[in-house]
């Protein structure tokens, strides 16, 4: 490693300087809030799938932070959810053969989430693997009674991992019921990851009212590796046991707190995450890092003085994994309001790795452009147009809410995402600091001056 | 984790498309073969410290590597690099007391590379403590017989780690010196990290003629606490003993090879990185990464059947880390050459993280704005200009060919660099992968078009 010493005198010198973006670093960079955050609420409370006693810790966990940070009219936005439970997992598979069955192997899996399990024996059947809904359609006549492996890999050529999770994660929410079409009695989904462990990754599943609801599970690279192995050499047979279930709906909540604001205090900037996780590890990229996110821009603005013209409230959105119920809830709130203008929102949810810039609804992000000066302070300073800012405020997209979403380099995501690997460790402080600084300060852009207006229509140049 | 299927399919349709970049990314990333490249240097070879038997077995590596791909002209340009070695390193302290020593604690150090050593016995003194070298001025009177320990912290504020480097690293070539300047009998100096744990980091020093040659070594984060919070509680004695010592120069060499251009193959486009290492960890990022982009670039182009219309030739330089021996060596052959013209040369010495975009000695960046679309692919489409490509490349400044850094981000590098963590572990097969493929889109827009011309100066508006 050499010295380049001359150059980064140069790049510095030619940065301009905002002074805003340089206070929320001297703080954030020397304090590390975000990660101190994230530490706790892995830690004290852990994975946390709504409906669960986890996740009611969280909300008192999440109401504490914020009463912590001291935070304005912080409350609990009460909404119903669905309280999912995993049970007993395992997977067995072996080649029948004429003088009995071949020596058992097991598989590393776990439920999808909403999946129905089994009988505690389980289900038993031959597997037939397909690579796609096309090649299952071309088996259809192969399935009935039978185990359907779908073995559809992530696909590592788009620039964007999370390009790849959208083209692989409908085989996750689709699988069971395609395959329950053809008559199979259960389903096995390759997890939706390009890391190559044992590790299983969940994630929801939804079930057609059309088809039969039949257990999903999903199985870790290495497993589907060795199924498909097995499955290339002849006949194999499978039994897959579940004791997954779906108990009754649970009262629960998001919750909400808020740096008022000066000027024009009804008008309303949202920032958040989702306080639910998966209950795998630690829900610490997905969505902790959100959450801290979240916690720790408002705790530096409010720590530092700052005082936005506008309301930016914090949203610690409950359920979004399985069901949108805070996210709705939420939507709920903001229709009815007569006050209240929901002006702008951010959502943080794709992980705490160094953020890169904003996915946005907005068309035209040339509107923005003098932001990126405060934003490359962080590096954070690329818009990406028409695009959505994230589950939990897409909803808002109804009430001509702008929104953002951050938008962090993605290459690692999905190596921990919804898996027993998502964990603190598995999280850099300063990559994770980074993404809460830019989200601060995109907050502090949208509530000292609104949404810039569309350019004017471009006049002909005069002939 | 929610689905943000829509926006991720509207970016992809807004991005433009560039078939060549496609195709390596089709190729790259299947195969990913940065990583195998890394994982053999790391493996078979290791740390691989300027004169050692391990650089001798880096340069067969290197040749070998370049044959397996099928580049023309591989061949090895000698150079003569110096021989430094490390030996046992102790350092213990305690607080000397009326009746005696305090207990002796030991710190977690390691020489810094060119130190001179110690006699066996070590040297034994006082220590004191400075912030900067002006705080070191102004305890000059103090300093005569003793040991200074240099505490000066990365700063963590800079937007990019390479800036905080740079404003540290200062200390680590220079402390010696200064200290010995007032009559010190040896330094210490904070290792240039900010992860905190008990592994130091090494790097070259150098020293100043006109002072005694004392030695000097580096402390890790937690041992610089330890020492720091003793010296604050009262007089801390300490105890240094290094091994360490230079033998004489060893003959060595970079290794070149190359794919010939098809129209002008006397216009050359370098790329490389160091094929040296310090000797701690594997040198994987620092910088195996520099030395896996460079071949994994060569071999996608080449099995690709790519044919760029100017020669794309790598070196992987030797003796980067201290004396720059194959820098020079290089430069004196292209300075020579009657019949090439050294038109372009890109660097990788900034680590296998997700790549940025590129540093570049041109100062107009603006001419390289057709090149971000190819090099959108890899999200490595930023270009910092007026700045440097890396210090194997910059002696060709004189010969005015244009040169280029590869920028990945930062966040995470110095808590690896120059350590026993600089492993193959802590590198990401995508991240990496990506950095080749970013070098090997670069060289081809520098082949197939030379660099381009500056812009005409503007002209004035017709009043």
């Amino acid at each position: 490693m050499g010295m380049v010493l001359a150059a980064l005198s140069l790049i510095l010198s030619q940065t301009p300087v905002d002074k805003t973006s340089d206070m929320l670093m001297e703080k954030g960079m020397r304090e590390l809030g975000a990660y101190r955050i994230l530490s706790s609420l892995c830690k004290d409370v852990g994975a946390r799938l709504s409906g669960s006693p986890e996740a009611a810790k969280a909300v008192k966990w999440g109401e504490a932070q914020m009463h912590a940070i001291g935070l304005d009219n912080v409350h609990l936005l009460p909404c119903v959810v669905p309280h999912w439970v995993r049970g007993k997992e395992v997977a067995t598979f072996w080649t029948p053969t004429p003088n009995g069955n071949g020596p058992k192997a097991k598989l590393a899996i776990c439920a999808l989430g909403m999946s129905v399990g089994t009988p505690d024996a389980g289900v038993t059947g031959d597997v037939v693997e397909v690579t796609s809904f096309k090649d299952l359609d071309a088996k259809a006549d192969k399935v009935k009674g039978k185990i359907v492996f779908f073995n559809h890999s992530m696909n590592p050529t788009f620039t964007s991992t999370f390009q790849a999770y959208g083209d692989a994660v409908g085989y996750r929410w689709g699988a069971a019921s395609a395959a329950a079409k053809y008559g199979a009695k259960a389903a096995l989904v390759r997890s939706v990851t390009m890391r190559y462990d044992d590790v299983p990754h969940t994630g929801a599943m939804a079930y057609d009212k059309a088809y039969d609801k039949i257990p999903v599970a999903a199985v870790s690279l290495l497993s589907a590796n060795r199924l498909h192995k097995a499955i290339a050499a002849g006949v194999v047979q499978l039994n897959l046991q579940l004791g997954c279930q779906t108990l009754p709906d649970e009262p629960s909540a998001s919750v909400v707190g808020e740096i008022v604001g000066t000027e024009h205090p009804e008008e309303v900037i949202v920032i958040g995450g989702h306080l639910d996780s998966w209950d795998k590890g630690q829900g610490a990229h997905d969505d902790g890092a959100g959450i801290s996110h979240t916690l720790e821009a408002l705790r530096v603005i409010k720590e530092l003085g700052i005082k936005p013209k506008r309301t930016i409230r914090a949203v610690l959105f409950m359920n979004e994994e399985n069901g949108g119920r805070g996210a709705t809830s939420y939507h709920d709130y903001a229709a009815a309001s007569k006050t209240e203008k929901a002006l702008a929102a951010i959502e943080s949810d794709s992980g705490g790795f160094a953020p890169r810039g904003f996915g946005t609804s907005l068309k035209d992000v040339s509107i923005l452009d003098a932001w990126k000066t405060g934003l490359a302070r962080f590096e954070a300073d690329r818009f990406y147009g028409g695009g959505e800012g994230g589950a939990d405020i897409e909803p808002l997209r109804a009430l001509n809410t702008a929104l953002f979403g951050l938008v962090p380099e993605s290459s690692r995501y999905f190596d921990f995402h919804h898996s027993d690997n998502d964990r603190l460790t598995n999280v850099h402080p300063r990559e994770l600091e980074l993404g809460a600084l830019a989200v601060a300060r995109l907050a502090l852009y949208l509530a000292d001056n609104g949404v810039p207006a569309p350019k004017p229509a471009e006049k002909p140049a005069k002939g």
